[in-house]
């Protein structure tokens, strides 16, 4: 499994790569890169003296995009107990630590802030995780996790109903209880509780999905299904990624932008950057850890943003399009 | 005591409003501010219905500032056991809670930032806090925190020693134990762990300052000072805050810059947040609180911040004078 899923992520972040390098070549050259050349990806591979190794792609200078990092990591080691203990919280299929053990990690992480702010923010994350038994070689713990989101600066419901719908097609194919609890869980991470509000639209989000998950339990027998059928459930998941995203993309790419609208969205970047480094669990366990790569994991923050003290843009009552948004935001919507 | 610190700090507030003024008055209108008439600061009054009250003072559009904020806080009220167990870990010398407490807190917090990269950003904040014996009705616990620090994008080295030697300055006169020791703790305090570098140049800080701090341990014989003589210490300290800034802004505020130059400090700005969101103990501790009003709080960010993936600004080697403040901010320097 560890080698199928870190072939799976590789493979896909290649093909995600080309295509929003494909979306940078079909736009013209604008203020943000005159160069007549269309921009592309530079792709940084890298190597963890611990073990394992990773690639970054990650565009700075694009015509559509402002920030893109598409990255993938393969990483193994050792775990201690402590480190062990760190998870258990998010993670009750983990067994009671009792030493050290070798563990394995792998996933693709993506981030993609566009200049325009009609073309909503992006984020994608699937990940497998591997504790071995030190005696037999055997997995003693494994898990998948990952998801999906959609963080656009104003609301155009019919892009909604599409990433929603693509996501849920793909989640449906597998088990029919994995949407609605995942979409559930997904409005619930991605909230930025000092502010009441939702850091986006959402879409999917799982962790600690094994054999033995809550949304395994019967009624479809004691038995929950294989690695072997998880993994098929997280390759249609993360294949379900350009087709939710990149037709919203293109359908906006050339919308035309007033100061104003670009002010909104440097507003919700701050948003953005403030859920990023005051909750997401990824990032805080990132500068945790000594020694972490913190240009990787910060990558996620968008080249620009903004805060403005008691800012009129948004505020309930307005009437605009700002405030559409909010109310989406303050109250998640069932999309499908 | 409460009355006259809070009696204080309100009268500092305003003398420090109206300089800043003076400021933006002293400066033509340019293209963020381009009325004739010179931008003053949003008043902003506000009532705790728990028990207290506020002022915000805020410069959004200033001609000389981004963004200003200088706030004014009396609240009081009562201070469950957990909440005390809370604030044990920087408060040595709170006692063992043994029930709910009434409490009584004041203070003053400003951070200013200005448009020009050459004007550093400066940050301040002086409290009072308290605990009363339900009983007596007297004071069970008390201490004085605060400091004063100094961000800059370049480094002018003449305006780091005036800073600090008139930050100094202010301390010797009290006892000349104070500067050396509160001017490490700025600096242990100020750091971004993750980025191993500091994020700014320090100045002072000092939290828990009571009788029996450590810092006023014998020579000096077994008896501490007085809240007298530490309130006396706590307003000189604060009084130095114009002189030790306000040359500066005015040495500064009309140097030319480059486009280079403003994305450079548009990167610190990014390092600002980093900061404030992710170690701040004061806005973490008001994020957590559920009620608390999140624009006061969040008042402390730049209106506009930056991260680029790999910035090749101020890299090791590059010889430029963006180095050349990374250089200090990764190793601080006495600057006086």
């Amino acid at each position: 499994m560890r080698i199928r899923m870190a072939t799976w992520v590789k493979s896909l972040q290649d093909h995600i790569v080309r295509t929003m390098e494909q979306i940078e070549a079909a736009a013209p050259p604008n203020e943000f890169a005159p160069s007549p050349a269309p921009p592309t990806f530079l792709r940084d591979a890298w190597i963890r003296p611990e073990g394992g190794e990773g690639s970054s792609c990650v565009l700075a200078d694009g015509r559509v995009f402002e920030k893109a990092g598409i990255n993938v990591s393969v990483v193994h080691g050792k775990l201690p107990p402590k480190a062990q203990m760190a998870m258990l919280p998010d993670h009750p299929s983990l067994p009671e630590p009792t030493g050290t053990v070798p563990f394995f990690a792998t996933g693709l992480s993506i981030v993609i802030h566009p200049r325009n702010p009609h073309v909503p923010t992006v984020h994608l994350n699937y990940r497998y995780f591997e504790i071995e038994d030190p005696e037999t070689g055997k997995p003693k713990a494994w898990w998948f996790g990952g998801g999906s989101d959609l963080t656009p600066s104003y609301l155009d419901e019919a892009d909604a109903v599409h990433f929603h719908k693509t996501l849920k097609h793909a989640c449906d194919q597998h088990d029919e209880r994995y949407w609605p609890d995942f979409k559930q869980q997904c409005d619930r991470y991605f909230t930025i509780t000092h502010r009441g509000e939702c850091r986006g639209l959402g879409g999917i989000f799982f962790d600690d999905l094994t054999t033995t998950s809550p949304v395994h339990a019967p009624p479809d027998g004691a038995q929950g299904p294989s690695a072997e059928k998880i993994f098929e459930f997280v390759k249609s998941a993360s294949a379900a990624f350009l087709p939710a995203y990149v037709p919203i993309v293109y359908k906006h790419m050339n919308d035309s932008w007033t100061p104003e609208e670009k002010r909104w969205q440097q507003l919700r970047r701050g948003r953005y950057v403030e859920f990023n480094l005051v909750y997401d669990r990824g990032t805080k366990f990132g500068l945790n850890t000594p020694g972490a790569r913190i240009e990787s994991i910060l990558m996620s923050l968008p080249e620009t943003a903004r805060w403005e003290y008691m800012s009129p843009l948004g505020r309930e009552g307005s009437g605009t399009r700002e405030e559409k948004l909010m109310e989406v935001l303050k109250n998640p919507r069932d999309w499908v």
